[in-house]
């Protein structure tokens, strides 16, 4: 990764069943498929590794000039709203060369509002 | 409603800030306007109301003949796998005239995969 590139860490709860994961490596790979040039990394706040300071520490290291922290939480929520910032905030400070950014919680976007209401659709059809 | 008609309960774990419950009622309401026929309610596993138990209580009382349970939940993982199955397989013994199913979490459905892959490059790019 030369210095200054882009990478995004999906950003999830965790869990203590491994299986919980799947979908956050299935979002990482297909966001890899669209986007080669972006670096995707994984980062868990509770049951899993990394943390989130491990995975931008990492990116940092290996040249990451701008990190966008994206939740994979269903809502903006107290993790969200409280401990997350502060985990960003205590980042910035170790990188302050580095922009890293934390966006909405992935069940905010419309998209994704518009593909749960889908597939329950397709559950109720079927 | 009248008997033997369908419904969907959009079942997510909740959490204490009011706020949280925000993208389930946009699901809600997305569903609902793409299926008018459809009886669509939410319910929580925690901290909100109504719980599944009184959402499908209410939806079988009023006529339903059959209820599909949609975890909005990003992935299976123990609450999916071991607690909700019981509280499906009480309401089915409360109901044994109704067809009450649960499906998988809206998390491994392949649309909504590519959306949160899809909403991460976006903000990634912006």
């Amino acid at each position: 990764m030369t210095r200054g590139e882009q990478a995004v860490v999906l950003f999830g709860h965790g869990a203590r069943d491994p299986e919980w994961a799947r979908p956050m490596l299935r979002a990482q790979a297909a966001l890899q498929r669209a986007e080669p040039a972006l670096r995707v990394e994984l980062a868990f706040l509770e049951f899993m590794q990394p943390t989130l300071a491990e995975a931008i520490d990492r990116l940092v290291a290996s040249g990451a000039g701008r990190i966008t922290v994206v939740p994979v939480f269903l809502a903006q929520g107290g993790h969200l709203k409280k401990d997350v910032p502060l985990l960003v905030e205590a980042a910035r400070g170790r990188h302050p060369r580095c922009d890293i950014r934390q966006v909405l919680a992935v069940g905010e976007a419309d998209g994704v509002v518009a593909a749960i209401a889908g597939y329950a659709a397709e559950c109720a059809r079927s």
